[in-house]
């Protein structure tokens, strides 16, 4: 069954399961192990996952641990946010758009160091799996991909910390017993599922929340902030201008302290069942709520009806890990196009769970308050016009009306 | 230019816009004028418009009050919910989804009296002229259609005032100033527009606010809450039947309470042009969370995606007033395929502003914790399909990447 | 890896690969095999089926021959027309559309004869797997399914006649060669592909094609005919009631005759590669284009659009094997909610390859004579109402072309 | 009612009615005219329009005579004819296509001679108007349009006929009389309607064929082309390369010989009615087909598929005159993002009003023999991936099926 690998280019998040596989991969196809750990604002201290790999026998070149933070939200977040990206009405899309990079950069690495084998530590029920490898075999077809949790008969906890123990992997005490949930986090947000989540009817407890004040106890006054954008991307909090990873981890702050961002959901997996899981986007919910605000005033009506009606499709695309495909990029350049205007300032209150616009403007603004105002417009528009509009608009209607239907 | 008309039904509120039109048509056509009166849960008294028809000449028994609120929310907010129908994404249709039972009643009432005409007191710029006409002509092709504000001189508030004082129309002191902005209510919402909203900008002033606590004058307390839906629609609160619209209404105490629904935004227009407005929808904000919080338990992926890239389409048609069209039936009769199932209770928690779902269950649910779980799933699910599916997903991208796009 | 089977419904043609699969079947799962074969107009005898089934052992009654012909064009053909589906803008999905049926029949047969298991011959490349199977699945959630083609080990032609050979399977002289291209069947159409028709530069040879007359070999005189739809259905030709069938086998003589309905392709299949086959599908060609005639006439624009825009992903659906799915019976009731007044007749004109219509004319025809008139309409139109829809349609590209986008 | 105008561009033919209205505006807003003659090679003699308009008083320098076919070819056809836009499934959009381009040209030549208005001569109930003058204002916000069709009182044939002699216009013998139908060409097509079709019922007569030999009387013997394609667009007949109108007008002949191209279609038009007409689109029907087939072999089925459903709305945009919207050029960089690879070459037979696809290659073909072979394929493709994709494919319908819908 275990075709003959030479060397594999492993996703590495130093974490127990991660190690395990690790080992296992050395053992099981005799082979060399390359390690990739991706800072993605996950908010955990990457080094020791170099003296992991290294006591795990990786050759020192063969540790790589990159920071993709900017890359991330500029070249990933900051493009699916100018589509209002929303999988099923309600989210955000946190992980999902984190694996397609991921997936990316293990590639480039496998490249260099002459690997032929990638790896991941994506289970078999889940999304993630489908995400890094529709990516891997986009940007390289000829990869041999390995999944462990696919593969391997270390199917219970037990077995895992098991084998753990007989190979020498450490095995922090708080891994021993069962999570009573399981996480993933980067910049974007953190998502939850599993255990104490998997009956949809019982309220995500207190202690599942990690990067959100809970909103009764964030601060009893609002607070006001602004958000710059510039074709359709955030440039300055404040009138400061950040780059976009400062820019999101600045939102990221705003948005814990006033508890914004918080998500229970029960989503549809492209792998074909229901999950539970909590979500939460602290300071990506707050710019996605302004990059509506920038747009309403500054793109017109035809482009942003279209946006609306394309953003499930595109949304769908992204969880079902097509990133990399022409479909997706077809899309992105139609959104893209869209957003030349889309540049000004959003004004925006902060209180207890809710972020709200309270004032646009833009040097684009194609709002006039000249043409719509209740006073006297000076002729900017003849209400006139109206009933031609509205009986040519009514010609089909009163056809059908005289036919009977 | 006014063609001959004998009898003219208008859509008459008793206010004072209305009282001048109800006099310029006797005037003007030299026709008799019924007047119809909707109850539509504004919230304002109906009594008076009955005494103030009489005394302006309109006979007993032609003067029509109706009580529409339960065909209101049966039969037009809540298909309209079941669609999960959000203009520009955020805005749920409160002002829209009343025009077409309006302008339904009128044809009803002209064709009792054996009116020829119908009338309205809607402006030339906005989108409700459109809602009320497109509804006459598609139930009525050869209707007459009045609109004097597109008609008449009156062009500014003192020349109404003028004309109501010259035609002895009682004008409250409180309308002889302007207004400091414009409003229309309904069951479902109220909106609010003009003059000190003109400005996009400026933040919405407290004093607009008219249904909705303040969130920060909200109780600090969450309150929690149930809504029992049947085939996607709801039908109990906290357990206790109620018809639709006694549910809306008491969804509307607890969203007015907690200070949910409130909305400031810049929307387009199907005349053209953008406009600023403010909408409170307290209890409509609830329901439509709810509804989609059922439906997550509920709804087969394949139906709710369909849904979601649907719901613009329809969401712009009821926006446009098209409610009484083919395709909006078209788009409905497939919307509805979909609520056989959408059955069951959700749990939503209510604070300053905010409506979580917490959690759903159902007889119907298609979320299985059987296949989903993170334990042993006794074999509910292979892992192993999943490399299959991947690699038949993969294979396009596959033989694309070999061609080196 | 073989589960226990005690007795499995297998869709059986006759043909040499299917009894192969009813020997394999009984050998590997030592099971009992009912045989399915369906009369779907594919014109072959069937009662040879009989015969072949009973000398492998099959007992008498558990051999089914159903003549399906009426059931097919009524609720699965005649729905699909009413969809003008076309998969990739150019295939009629006669392959597809029959499957649906086929394995709804297999699982009638497994609930009566109380089976656990279905199987059919389709391969493990093909898009036919899939079909089938997604439909047993979706009928019966717990049903094993056994495709042999993706399981044993006859993987080239000299295996499978060897097989045959030994367990005393006739196999007729002309199957012992290699096909020199393979074909599928049914009222609606044929596909022939694979082999000669395996590289898309070169063209199909004459000899591929089976139901058509060459169009240089049909009449040199047009023929005019007559189709009438009710309610978006085919009902009589040439003034002439009749069946659905009866309706489909009649154009197919006359699309034989005038060499209509060949189509040359290169598709994207489900599995993920694109494939090159020929179809023929005379009477379908001629049907579909008369049903897009009678619509053209009756169906209001709002509901001909929106059928355009759905039509694309009903036929994927379609394609993918999806009729049993929530989506695609969504989209069937919208589909169908427009076809209540797609009544009237079409004349066509059929020559060498074309089907022309060139008049159609109905009882609810939306044209209007008298509003589209070169000639002095008599007020059925007002053309100054074109200003003001001109004007108001105008005003965004004009607000936009101020900004100087 | 007559705005001051002071100079007008008209788009002129230099035809009867053109000539009429060149003068009536002369005469109605005593201003200067400025002539456009624009060759979209619709086959007629220009320079006798500038003879017209300086006998009619207009300047020599404000006789503008331009050859517009390669830039209606390159930046109008060829961009339309990537996105396979066909409008209610038939018509090719020839008149459609044309406007924006004579709109464009119109608003250049304005501000080269400082004209403030523009006008043409299409009719108050055609969809023309509304192309021509979408063009205008979103090209120019401010430009005053004038659409004497919809304006004055010559509202039959004998006022206008009697307006011409009144100012010593030329009357051609062939005009006195009604014109059976009236028609409109360019390069791309020949469209014809009015008077004698507009019974839907009748067939057309013979006569009103103008640029196809009739199918009846087309050569006996099939003819083969092959159509060169780069990057989405023609550039090769035979291998002989050509410029885009170059190429258009050689398919022109093709089709013409062959009898290709005509099509009898009652479409809806933007302004609320159906219209019956004919459509002769020789050359661009064979390059439709042939776009279409190269495409089959080198675009993604996900991007080809997007396609596919975005057409109908591109189409919808580009016949109601939007083509100068930002949701049509938002469309179109989805398209152009999709032909990067599509080229290659596409073989065709012509025969008696068909064009085939009967073969196609691509340097860029995601057509593998290697994997959709019949024959053994030396691991290319593993069927038993096949059974994971259907098994996870058909999860959600198994759920489905559990719950018992």
């Amino acid at each position: 069954m275990t075709q003959s690998v030479n060397r594999v280019v492993l996703a590495f998040s130093g974490g127990l399961d991660t190690s395990v596989i690790l080992k296992w991969l050395q053992q099981t196809y005799t082979c060399e192990v390359v390690t990739f750990t991706a800072d993605l604002g996950q908010g955990e201290e990457l080094e020791p996952a170099r003296a992991k790999a290294q006591m795990m026998g990786v050759k020192p070149e063969h540790i790589f641990i990159d920071d993709l933070r900017e890359e991330f939200v500029k070249d990933y977040v900051f493009p699916m946010m100018r589509a209002n990206a929303v999988y099923e009405g309600t989210y955000l899309l946190g992980t999902s758009i984190a694996r397609p990079l991921i997936a990316k950069r293990q590639i480039e690495i496998a490249k260099m160091v002459g690997a032929d084998a990638v790896s991941h530590g994506a289970t078999g029920k889940g999304n993630d799996q489908v995400r890094f490898e529709l990516g891997y075999y986009a940007l390289d077809p000829d990869v041999k991909v390995i999944a462990p949790w696919r593969e391997w008969d270390l199917t219970s906890r037990t077995k895992l910390i098991e084998f753990a123990e007989t190979h020498q992997i450490p095995v922090s005490k708080d891994k021993r017993g069962e999570a009573p949930f399981s996480t993933d986090a980067n910049m974007l947000h953190t998502s939850s599922e599993g255990k104490v989540l998997e009956d949809p009817w019982d309220e995500v407890p207190d202690y599942v929340y990690s990067r959100t004040n809970h909103p009764e106890d964030a601060p009893d006054t609002p607070e006001y902030i602004t958000i710059d954008f510039e074709r359709g991307d955030g440039v300055a909090i404040n009138g400061e201008g950040m780059s976009p990873a400062t820019l999101l981890e600045k939102l990221n702050e705003y948005g814990k302290t006033h508890g914004i961002g918080r998500l229970d959901l029960v989503e549809n997996r492209f792998v074909g069942m229901k999950s539970r899981g909590m979500y939460e986007t602290p300071g990506g919910t707050i710019y996605h709520i302004a990059h509506r605000g920038i747009e309403q005033l500054t793109l017109d009506r035809g482009a942003a009806h279209l946006k609306d009606e394309l953003a499930p499709r595109y949304a769908e695309l992204i969880y079902n890990g097509l990133w990399f495909s022409p479909e997706r990029e077809m899309l992105q350049a139609a959104i893209d196009h869209s957003q030349a205007h889309v540049t000004g300032t959003v004004r925006l209150k902060l209180y207890k769970g809710n972020a709200w616009v309270v004032g646009r403007k833009s040097p684009f603004s194609l709002y006039s308050e000249k043409v719509v105002t209740f006073e006297d417009d000076a002729g900017a528009y003849d209400q006139k016009d109206a009933e031609g509009f509205i009986k040519l608009n009514a010609l089909r209607l009163r056809l059908l009306g005289r036919r009977g239907t």
